[in-house]
């Protein structure tokens, strides 16, 4: 099943992440608006599944009117909905270069194309990243049968993908061959990413896990009860630095110190050669009620929203940070895992590093 | 004003903490019980208050019966209220140790003399590492009259502590002298202490602030948005290995990386010269439902608790870390600052490391 689903119609279903996890609530995408609204709002979220919706975006838009002008003003209206993911940049350059040189009447049903198999792409991606994690967490998996112990921020899972997630690609893919497994789930303030659709997600697969605190992961590496942190990224820069939802670079910090293995799971989609370095990958200000509100369901099962501090206090709201490749063991990539630097991306990816 | 009063009439006034920041609600304490459940249920928290407070429950109980065996029992019942902050044992081995040879009639009077000797050596202390922590600070002070940023940790201010605060009372110091700071202020999930208790007293201090995810500082260190981090502590071993809040530790490593100072303003009740280090620090695990659950007020103003997540996941609840020693770039203490190893600590506190 897969979380952004295209139909005969030439529609697509998604789920409305935001009402999450207390209310399964179906999302039709049918219209530019209703993906630039969904990407904003975060009612879907994650780099993979921005880049695909922003695509069947563009090819909505063409739908209705296909003009040079039409394409252009589509274009940019998706590219700004959120600045820090690539996919979202990459995903309309792929769209816009396929139909720019057709003529207008031909466009829609070309980008409708181009969009369907970004993702299936995507699918596929996912599936061999999976494939290649696991082979590389078996190595840590312990002899005395005990689950192998993940720890993971935000979601990197199904929900954040067309199917399969990205950091939980080799979790999912370690569950089916039966390796038991933990997962220590960040609760990831201040959207809750972690303990709303991670947890979530790993319920309905029947995975163990635990929600922790933000705070939480580095006490627990301390400790010796995490063997690998896997996580997803945002935009990967040329030297390897990845941004990632803010709070993880903490967490990569930690394992360095506490000798624990940091993974970055990258499709290449989200790989940004041109950029130089993570100092220039534009970080994402959100709104500070993101921070000072929160939605949650009362005991007679109401969902509402609450206020935890008053508005005499300021609030600051950055969605992202940088971790830097230095502090990153491995990225694991569809064609395989490499070191995070430009050297070895550019060995598995020639023609994106030329 | 103190946080925590003697009346005339031999018992004691704070406020309910678990009721801020939108409620200010007194809380009388005038028994044992009223002590232990208060500091149970965080009603008062913060490593100096919870020794003052377990202070004068001893006091309490002893007016009540004041027989080996009654002081035995009130002694152990407090101590187990919370285990890892170590004012609580040494606050009560104090008050023990002045009763103990007394005949059972004359120990009420000294336990309450003791009890409130504790509490004005707290706001002294407090005030000492006030001015030495702003004499610290003084050299980080941008000479172009922009405001000097802080980050800090949970709560270690006014609402912590009898008077004064720990880690805030070099800012109240700075304050008062008309030094421009501002402050980034941790959320510190799960109990919110920084957003609901931080933030509160920073703004009825008047001075400036912003609340950030936990998540946050991190990438704010990296930006060069922090000149120093200070957070309290609630017990520092021999070695200087320092229990905080939760996430201490990730704040540490991210102030190393990034050439930030790391303070931990530590009066020296909060020194366990018995424990070695860091590691063999007990650290409290509360309940799953701090994580799952929150209090906030809807916008009609009522006080509701809703939930974040289903029952279905589990959460796992460790309310400090250990920071170890060689992240820490300064202890400043009530005799002055000293770095964080056994043989600083014991040149000032030699009667504590003979």
């Amino acid at each position: 099943m897969r979380t952004l689903q295209t139909t005969p119609e030439g529609f697509a279903l998604t789920l409305d992440q935001t009402f999450l996890p207390f209310e399964r609530v179906e999302l039709k995408l049918a219209q530019l608006e209703d993906c630039v609204v969904a990407i904003q709002t975060m009612q879907v979220r994650g780099a993979p599944l921005i880049g695909a919706t922003a695509a069947l975006g563009l090819a909505f838009a063409l739908r209705e009117q296909a003009t040079d002008a039409a394409l252009t003003a589509a274009w940019e209206r998706l590219a700004q909905t959120r600045p820090t993911a690539v996919n979202l940049q990459w995903a309309l350059a792929r769209v816009g270069a396929a139909v720019t040189p057709l003529a207008p009447a031909q466009r829609a049903a070309r980008a409708w194309t181009e969009a369907c198999a970004i993702l299936d792409e995507d699918v596929a991606a996912n599936a061999a990243i999976g494939a290649h994690g696991a082979a590389l967490a078996r190595a840590l998996v312990p002899r005395s049968g005990a689950p192998l112990q993940w720890l993971t921020h935000c979601n990197a899972g199904r929900l954040a993908t067309v199917a399969h997630g990205t950091a939980l690609a080799p979790i999912y893919a370690l569950h089916a061959a039966g390796i038991a497994q933990h997962v220590w789930v960040d609760e990831t303030r201040p959207r809750n990413q972690g303990a709303s659709l991670t947890a979530w997600e790993l319920s309905a697969a029947g995975i163990a896990h635990t929600v922790i605190a933000d705070n939480a992961g580095g006490q627990l590496m301390r400790e010796g009860r995490v063997d690998a942190v896997i996580v997803g990224c945002d935009r990967v820069a040329r030297n390897g630095d990845v941004a990632n939802k803010v709070g993880t670079y903490l967490k990569a910090l930690a394992a360095l110190d506490c000798a624990v293995p940091f993974w970055v799971a990258c499709p290449s989609a989200t790989l940004d050669p041109a950029l130089m370095q993570g100092g220039d990958i534009p970080i994402e200000a959100r709104s500070p009620r993101e921070l000072s509100h929160i939605w949650g369901r009362t005991a007679q099962g109401q969902r509402v929203e609450v206020q935890l501090f008053p508005d005499t206090s300021a609030a600051f709201n950055p969605a992202f940070d940088v971790t830097p490749a230095r502090l990153v063991t491995a990225l694991i990539t569809e064609r395989g895992v490499c070191a995070a630097h430009q050297e070895a991306l550019a060995a598995l990816f020639p023609e994106r590093f030329a």
